[in-house]
């Protein structure tokens, strides 16, 4: 075991965990004040959600031995409870326990991103549900097919995906975004449009500044992300975090010099989104990649989210808070373009079509990313469904109008004093 | 010395240092509008004053070799100013001045935390003495019994808790979190109830978003608080780490059930107060048990702890902010269940009684907890006393009603520009 | 290559990365209600340009050979891309790319702290032209000056701070606080006061509790500025902490001791500012200081600097929000004072003053102070006057003083949903 390798890891767990209130402000600060606390609670009750299951059984199902050697899910059973992991693995570089803490974060975040579709309007218990029943159904194999590695020995066999496809996705281009994103177009298809949609009150954003103290909290915690898919304190780490340092930085260049090309201004709300689009786009691509590379897809990542937010409108979903125009265009720019802007000199090691590689390896890319897309939209929509007619999806339409937060959770976000009295003349204490 | 060792605790003092931001919004947000600069001037200037002993006198009294060998307090002159402390030790794992700043923030997170029960009617030069009293008279002597470790060799006497009674209390139950919580009820029944209570202003929470905020960044902290508590990046922070998680989600979960089955909805305050009530739980055990048993321990502690909130009414005792409610109780119901959930493959290496280990260990824990329990509110209440006989305790009514903001800071949290004008035309810039 | 020096320099950039939304909270609850999304954008903006150019050529000209060694600035072309750096190097201690990113937040942050004095009233897009040119013609050059070592083989020239004059500053008192500090003096000279002023709107700290929180985080992040500035997980990265730790909390202290003599009261934005100014003190001294000279220095700054802040109504410039007082005169101080407060214990192992050494160091601060005094203030005065001729500096009056939110990004940053509705009858979810 290594102790620097330890000491990293640690701390890009915590680092994601930072994500936890980073994502819950970012998208709180974008719902009206009356829908801020059923959003930030969605966030902070799915992860807790995720975080139980995943001691339970779902660090198995994605890290165990893949069931009959299909690179499809791992044995739910291998790692039941996670007792297992609290003796030192003297042939691992890192702790067991400490792997599977980093990756309970990863499960609970990609989670936590589908609710920025269903602002202000679904049931808290649903939700709660559908959280546990989304994670254990698509994300736990999808995370399988992506993050599982085979051994070399072949005495563990790991997913489909990264072993069988050999596509590229560092740190969850595939697996977190494009899973997240397409799950949360399903979810709002099934969930349905917001009252008054698309000029609802849910997506009028209360407070702009926690949208972006969100969006800078994630650009932190998106480093133990990216560079804590490393798994180890070395170069790789190193220059997927530098990647990740100007790919977020060249997105919210992009996503704002649109802006001010269409509209003739650059708006907070489009630079914490092109931020965000930026390291979703670097996400599965940090380690593939040079710096000029990252601030390509960074700038293009921000770009094309900046116009692929207003599809919706076009084609009628109401994803309130744009996790499809965000994650899931983002995560298929990011996969896509592996195969352009791969360069063998990052720690990945290929050639994209840009630096004489060919097409293979964006055919690659695309398959994946196909495949995630796929099954993720359609067991989503299954689950949804499942919960739809079993609980219910919607809370009743009076409710949403007068704000969710009362209704969900008889709550209000601010409160005031009584009103102020005259400053001047403060008594000592 | 080993490099990753101090990367990992010079990484943990940092995650520690986020704790006071974030104790500043959870309880920030808690109370009115015009009360919440005295809170967060209470959490960062009672650091403050702490850090500042730490470095005179502080770190000696807890560190210290014990005067007399009597295990209570440590030689107060043995590394005054901390000067000697800039020196490598080559016999040490970690270098002496990282050891000093991590626990610095210990001293100074346990004495901000009381502030909780003395929200909106506490004079601010009034904390700041007790601040400084409280932390010198009850912190160290009873870090000094908890954290002080005997050398091997006897050159060194440490804590009698730890190395007498050797109870097991990882990273703060009883130092921590009993403590501070024990002092709130002590210093809340000194200070007296607020102007109208139970239905005083200071109760109303202005900003429930800002207390998951803090919540959240608590719940990053508090890694290195508990993982960095294992002073090495092995499998010990590790497992550390991994039950930290789960303790915290399931408390979030056993928390808002508990709010659910009784009223009917979870609460984005329950959440928070459950993800917090779990963490100080986990904070002795995080070293003793499974992540199964972290599970348990978490959602006990959020279901009672959610109960135990109530008991300030019917006893009649202002705890504004429910620091012996979610402190005090958590840190007890952590600190005894180590006597039934204890597990010899966690790093503690000790059997609980559902793990056959017999009742010992349970009367153990029992006794550190009495012991904390005895002292620290015999102190405490002495130590407010005190404060109370020579420079007063309370603000004058009107000064309380009208908002400690502007009487103890001439200042108010919130001012408003003036009425927003149209939008619709926005000029180019 | 060590992997604990490289999990600490990986965790330090991550922390500093925090001190983007930490100083976008901190100058964002300084402002009016409607001029918070500007200075928010100016902080992530500016960081963002800076990042873009540095990956392209800012890293060479800062740590690039110098040209014709002369140590004045280094060779642009040398790592163009950053391409380079993708490769381990296996006689450095730390990857490559890792030093770039983390010297990539230091050129962000030090131009975004420029911002503060510049609050409502300047063309986003100017500040954004501004941010680019002075990142390049000022912050390369005296980050060269101060930053870049000469290898001992003579292979490499570096600055002629650092290797000639040899001069202490162990983080940035000169290259980042002195450097912004007087950038901003001259910047605001040359943008011209606020509309109203020394009444504007601007300085009207619509959110205090974002300041403190915003301190808060600076703080944390500053533990990655000060001590992976040691670029290495040992004994001087631990001195470094325990004195950042201590001069914060004094400094805090210092600052809000003056205020309750002069006043009769301690302010959050005090308490927030002087936590701020000791940090920057500490900056250049942190690792040539015990921490007793920590705590005199922090103490010393905080109540120094609760000074300095009036003198800009005295002398007449708007510098919004105290740049000059805290950065620039925090800077100059805890820069001098390394002259007398010095110690041979210390990591940077000389002696001031009253140490024993002499008055030469005095000097040798103090030429370095004024270096980077003159350099910054004269350049930053010509590239405010280009921009000025150029884009222009100021927005309309009109647009100042109805808010520069709506004005530059049409965007209001807080909005109240419809009136709220009654509590008390919750419907069941």
């Amino acid at each position: 075991m290594d102790t620097g390798h330890t000491a990293w890891i640690l701390t890009a767990a915590a680092l994601v965990c930072i994500m936890i209130p980073a994502l819950a402000l970012f998208y709180g600060g974008m719902v009206g004040s009356r829908r801020i606390l059923n959003m930030m609670m969605m966030c902070f009750g799915g992860v807790s959600v995720v975080a139980v299951l995943w001691a339970v059984f779902g660090y198995s199902a994605v890290f165990g031995n893949s069931v009959g050697g299909l690179g499809l899910v791992g044995d739910v059973t291998q790692y039941l409870g996670l007792g297992e992991l609290l003796a030192e693995d003297p042939d691992a570089a890192l702790p067991p326990a400490l792997f599977a803490a980093f990756q309970l974060f990863f499960a609970g975040i990609t989670t936590a991103i589908i609710a920025g579709a269903a602002a202000g309007r679904m049931k808290f218990g649903a939700w709660m549900l559908f959280a546990g029943l989304w994670s254990t159904l698509v994300y736990l194999p999808v995370a399988h097919w992506v993050f599982a590695l085979s051994s070399a020995d072949g005495s563990v066999t790991g997913g489909w995906i990264l072993n069988g496809l050999k596509a590229i996705d560092f740190a969850g281009g595939t697996a977190v975004h494009i899973n997240a994103g397409v799950a949360a177009l399903a979810l709002s298809l099934v969930l349905g449009r917001s009252a008054g949609w698309p000029k609802s009150e849910h997506v009028r954003p209360h407070s702009r500044p926690l949208v972006l103290v969100g969006a800078g909290l994630l650009w932190t915690g998106w480093f133990g992300f990216n560079a804590g898919s490393a798994l180890a304190a070395g170069n790789s780490a190193a220059v997927v975090f530098l990647n990740t340092a100007v790919a977020g930085a060249a997105a919210l260049l992009g996503w704002i010099a649109v802006e001010r090309l269409r509209l003739g201004r650059a708006s907070s709300i489009g630079a914490a989104s092109g931020l965000v689009a930026g390291l979703v786009a670097i996400t599965p691509a940090c380690g593939a990649v040079s710096p000029l590379g990252a601030i390509a897809i960074g700038a293009i990542a921000g770009a094309v989210c900046s116009l692929a937010i207003e599809w919706k409108y076009r084609l009628g979903f109401d994803d309130s808070l744009d996790v499809v125009g965000v994650h899931l265009v983002g995560g298929i720019i990011g996969t896509v373009l592996i195969g352009l802007f791969a360069t063998d000199a990052a720690p990945n090691a290929a050639n994209g079509l840009f630096y004489g590689g060919g097409p293979a390896l964006l055919g690659t890319q695309a398959l994946a990313t196909a495949a995630v897309l796929v099954y993720s939209f359609a067991v989503t929509w299954i689950t949804a469904k499942i919960v739809q007619l079993t609980v219910g999806l919607r809370i009743n339409p009076e409710d949403e109008l007068r704000g969710i937060d009362i209704a969900a959770h008889a709550e209000e976000a601010y409160l005031t004093d009584e009103a102020p009295v005259q400053l001047g003349s403060p008594s000592r204490t």
